[in-house]
């Protein structure tokens, strides 16, 4: 819109309007409310202000401004298990019910079986294989519909709330100062692509084109009206995981994230890779260490594993470590 | 910003002001000026309108305005043979030269001949076989490095101008009015996606996370100086041409397009998975019909292949085919 030429009077009333407003917008607005005041929030709101300041050597284009969040352990609770292996098991376990050949292979037993334990000892590539074969022949679309089915009925054992209940409110938060901030809020997760991308957007504010994850091949096809379909084939094309998270961001961004945000050490390789790139850079591991409003692991933890190395090369490469015992005053939505 | 309370006066001239300004808007500028007023251009435009007018049946939420181009052929010349090929011809010489080993390999020695017949022969997967071959152990990076210097330099054999010059008007203008409109644009090439992204935004605004394109898998590993780096790998990961650009863009965009625009055989599934989206779609086809200007070609072409088939096909399908020769009244941004 063209401004409208103001008489003088006009333009003094606008410029204290404008200012009383700034004023009042600075003394209210906290965008961290559930972040303690401490290095981490200090870290963040300072990279954001250097990073978006195009007099600050440390200035993004806007265009450049990436960020990339592993998702179980850092945007959502993941212990007892990922909550996409309980789903495996919630589908394996239909699906043996329906499929006697199925049901006989070794993988599907141990995953049917609901020993977490066992299940717990799985690889991602091994869950990945068994998601992949259990929704051989469904479409993308279909699966996606299962999924939604899924996360809008299964409960945490522990909170006895909808897993998309448990996402962290400090990482929303983050996420949304950074997206008000020009940033492109990118999932890199060790979860099945197709899987994140049913409730990415209505859960993170996070486009379905923006979620970088484990994928299966798809076959085309077309449906019986002629439609073109897109088939799930039991065969993995990305595990997204370790090294696997550099070389995703590469085929689906193509540019090194600007920030990284990850809890374990399938998120070493992402950070590090983060860190390679030219000019300011943000990497961050949320350390699980209140096993009173949500759990504590490190480096005993088969889910999630923090490992005694991973905390010393975070020291070493000037990495955040947030804690969410001290530096989250909240962890929940529905935290007091 | 807040608004001023204005005074009648003010308000009146703000809105003779306005109006005034949409009213020349609307007279001065058409956003399609090398378009010749016809069924094709009508049909974008009005899609436009449609999909962007919040009360229409054919409304798109802005999040889910997504457009997909191939690039080779639809937005830049691909006559006599693709840019790329002669990009892989050049840098196979140069390797060759240095590696008597790869210059002994049959494959390399096709490329290498420079016959321009032998070398249309191949498909694009034996192409990206031997691109990603002749790049074996150069980080993405360098790769692109190598790509911009040869952009920069490489010259079309016929039109004597870089390759970047030879980019289709009509289509930039047609990529700024979805822009302009909420759409983000993607490239859907069966070029290699590394390829592509080395000038993608700086001559179409089409950033690089918004190229999908044929890829080969990556190795992570470290620099000297202990820097992460990808180191390109001898293994094809995704062919993105034919029922591959389906699955490419599920892979890396995660929705159908609304709009997708293609010119040859490649491209048929493409549009068909767009087409096979609910609500408003438009699907376009380039055809390369004017031998003056630029090439005329179709069905016997081996570069871009425009079947009889096809052409029936987005015929029946209701797909708008473009004839270069009538529909645009400018091809280059140098044409007078």
């Amino acid at each position: 819109m063209r401004r409208v030429p103001e008489d003088g009077r006009i333009a003094a009333r606008s410029l204290i309007v404008a200012l009383l407003f700034v004023t009042c917008a600075f003394a209210q607005s906290d965008p961290l409310p559930s972040w303690n005041d401490g290095l981490a929030k200090q870290a963040i709101l300072q990279f954001v202000r250097d990073t978006t300041d195009s007099s600050s050597p440390r200035f993004v284009p806007p265009g450049q401004r990436i960020a990339a969040f592993d998702q179980d352990g850092t945007t959502w609770v993941e212990q007892p298990i990922y909550p996409q292996w309980v789903f495996a098991v919630d589908q394996v376990k239909k699906l043996a019910a329906k499929n006697p050949k199925l049901a006989a292979a070794k993988s599907f037993k141990a995953v049917a079986s609901g020993n977490w334990a066992a299940i717990a000892a799985l690889t991602s590539n091994d869950l990945e294989r068994i998601l992949v074969a259990a929704h051989t022949g469904v479409t993308v679309e279909q699966f996606q519909a299962i999924v939604k089915d899924w996360i809008a009925t299964a409960k945490h054992p522990r909170f006895n709330r909808p897993y998309t209940d448990l996402v962290y409110q400090p990482m929303l938060e983050v996420m949304s100062l950074l997206r008000a901030n020009g940033y492109k809020t990118y999932f890199v997760t060790g979860g099945e692509q197709d899987f994140v991308r049913a409730y990415s957007e209505q859960v993170y504010g996070v486009p379905v084109e923006q979620v970088v994850g484990s994928a299966g091949e798809t076959k085309y096809g077309y449906a019986p009206n002629g439609k073109a379909i897109l088939k799930k084939l039991p065969k993995v094309m990305l595990v997204d995981n370790g090294a696997g998270k550099a070389e995703g961001i590469n085929l689906m961004i193509g540019r090194r994230p600007t920030v990284a945000f990850g809890n374990s050490g399938g998120d070493q390789q992402m950070l590090e890779y983060t860190q390679g790139g030219e000019g300011a850079r943000l990497m961050l591991l949320v350390h699980h260490d209140d096993a009173v409003r949500e759990y504590a692991y490190g480096a005993e933890s088969k889910v999630g594993t923090f490992s005694d190395a991973l905390m010393d090369e975070a020291k070493q490469r000037g990495w955040i470590v947030v804690s969410m015992k001290n530096d989250w005053n909240r962890i929940f939505a529905f935290d007091p």
